[in-house]
């Protein structure tokens, strides 16, 4: 049995948007900015797709959503131009973060920090959650912006980005949220709270990898990333990716619509696996589930070391996580097991779940059988399972 | 019938190379970063699409050829990183790049230009070519890059890039070529000649829209545009568009598969179609065709406003362009014709064919048709013919 969980990394494409994609590649191949019926072709599909984008996130027509190849460009346009736009002239000195933001922010924020920038690294409390009242106190009247994340890639957790938003607001700093893991998962209203500029990503909602975009509020403009023949009413240059846009405008329709099932019917089938893995002996997660996204399951199995674990799943045909698939090529302990001050032995010991609307309850229940087996064999070679510390030792809740 | 000539704004997907990309999106979905076999099962096809890349541009292992999501990525990326590298720094101040670069070049260099850096426009000759003697006439010990493309998009004129190269070198300046226009139209070989850069994109050698490449020779290298889960060896961070880079792949690959063939039987139905097109009164071609791409023709039709023949031939189901199709919403003049110094009433009367290996020669006999009708019509009704200045006062051959 092929069991993919592993749906904060990427998702299958929704047969539907595939289906929606496949005229533009051999048959409307058309570029729009063509002056014939080739690009006039491709105008119809793109209207539709950029009307299901805004709908999908409640963008007002006088807003912008540009669209871009992924979302760690998104994030590295937004940063780089609040960069150019405030750091480097001397009008602002300060960004504020999270420490557990995805690579494509930290990695960026290192970056302009290099070239002269203060950046704040908020910290996540004991439920891996940034709090709101962090921002508060770390804003000075040199902080141009705060980027924080809706929900976290690694736990599910949702972070205050309303909260955020409106000590943003009232401090006059700009608001940028990557909601990359919110789409589909939670309600995205972009008029709902302050927000300046959100990245979202189509390959994380059963669209096409190889497209993003980024939402920015009207009167907070950027300087391109992208320069170029003007494109995107000139935020983002570059020949539109037609058949991709068409695929994120499908997906996020498709998202929308399964919005409910995932909150309800995803939701209960990931609480009743969960407790069916939390009844293993010395399992711990960080979030509560009430305050986790839909899908995730970040679970700490003490002893075992999570790459262990992938390997025992994998050769079962399950595809999980140990966090982040953007860093773990390099086998890193789960930043937010590190970040809310885990031991380092219960860092490297986290396996991430995450489900969608493809998943089934056999899937599950298959899964959990692999699990349990995993565990006895990997704990029975587990030099480091005797001597474990104990869950609370390191300000994790224990699961008997 | 429909005839498309517009291969130079962007190309039909290869069938073939469709195929290879089809099972990316809804069987072959995972994210190649992660650690299952749902991951794995993409790199196969990965590493064949990144051979066939490497191969078809010659670049050996040792050098880089980094997948972006389009040649304007490519591009804004070299001059960036140059701006944080050279010029920010104060190591240099000055960058060479010509005045009919793509509008990705030059609205890059006009931004980084804001910045406080000196850029040089190098003129074209009356052939619309670059000279490289203007390279080294402009070259000073504060040049940190020149960036000249190999073959400029609307003319199809190939430009000195193995002089040009030269004389970086001479110079120790780097050297960057824009060769959107050259892949699979002329041979590439990054090792046959001084190049640091080379910016190429699949859309417009019959490969997906949303991917591009830029090689970057060992030893040369550049800050990341987009930093941030270090996917392509920390070059450029991003979900891997793993459909993309197949269909890249294999669009290289057919690409100098049918490249002899683009260099004979294209060239000679091209110049063929370019005879009759010439037989028609008070018609111009800027650049000789030797010195020329062999797929593609700029021609002015004296007293005939470009966008109307485009209006005409798109009646009549034949897609062309006044050029660029990146500028072609703000109809502008056609910039090379400004660049040569043609009287702005001839600028507006370019028309741009541009063939490729799907070209029949049913479709340019209709075509020629097509333009002969458009020819008279136009005229009969154009306010300025009577009175259009002769090509030789504009620096143009006319053609009787």
């Amino acid at each position: 049995m092929n069991v993919y969980l592993d749906n904060n990394a990427t998702t299958i494409v929704d047969p539907q948007v595939f289906a929606e994609m496949e005229p533009y590649f051999v048959q409307k191949y058309g570029n729009p900015n063509s002056l014939h019926a080739f690009a006039s072709d491709t105008h119809p599909g793109l209207k539709k797709a950029m009307q299901k984008i805004y709908a999908g996130i409640h963008a007002p027509k006088e807003d912008s959503v540009v669209i871009t190849s992924c979302a760690t460009e998104s994030n590295n346009w937004v940063l780089k131009s609040i960069y150019f736009q405030y750091i480097l002239t001397g009008k602002k000195n300060h960004i504020i973060i999270s420490e557990v933001e995805h690579p494509s922010i930290i990695a960026t924020t290192k970056f302009i920090e290099s070239m002269g920038c203060k950046v704040t690294y908020l910290p996540i409390n004991s439920e891996g959650i940034v709090e709101a009242q962090t921002v508060r106190d770390n804003i000075t009247d040199k902080t141009a912006l705060v980027s924080v994340m809706w929900a976290n890639n690694e736990t599910g957790a949702i972070f205050p980005v309303g909260e955020i938003g409106d000590i943003c607001e009232e401090h006059n700093v700009l608001f940028h949220t990557d909601a990359v893991q919110a789409i589909g998962k939670t309600p995205v209203d972009v008029q709902s709270f302050n927000v300046d500029y959100l990245t979202f990503s189509a390959h994380k909602f059963h669209g096409p990898k190889g497209v993003g975009a980024l939402y920015i509020k009207k009167g907070k403009e950027l300087i391109p990333l992208l320069h170029g023949g003007s494109q995107m009413g000139g935020y983002r240059s570059g020949t539109l990716n037609v058949a991709g846009i068409v695929g994120m405008g499908k997906a996020m329709e498709a998202a929308i619509d399964a919005l409910d099932f995932e909150m309800t019917d995803i939701r209960e089938m990931r609480d009743a696996f969960e407790d069916e893995l939390l009844k293993i002996e010395d399992t711990f997660v960080v979030t509560p589930r009430e305050k986790r996204t839909p899908n995730t399951i970040l679970i700490s199995f003490r002893g075992i070391e999570g790459e262990s674990m992938l390997w025992d799943l994998n050769r079962a045909g399950i595809g999980a996580s140990t966090g982040s698939a953007c860093a773990s090529e390099d086998l890193e302990a789960n930043s937010v097991m590190e970040a809310i001050g885990a031991a380092e032995d219960l860092a490297h010991t986290a396996i991430r779940f995450s489900l969608s609307r493809y998943t089934t309850q056999e899937e599950l229940d298959y899964t959990l059988k692999v699990v349990k087996t995993a565990v006895v064999r990997l704990r029975g070679i587990s030099s480091s399972y005797a001597y474990a510390p104990e869950g609370h030792e390191s300000g994790l809740d224990a699961h008997h």
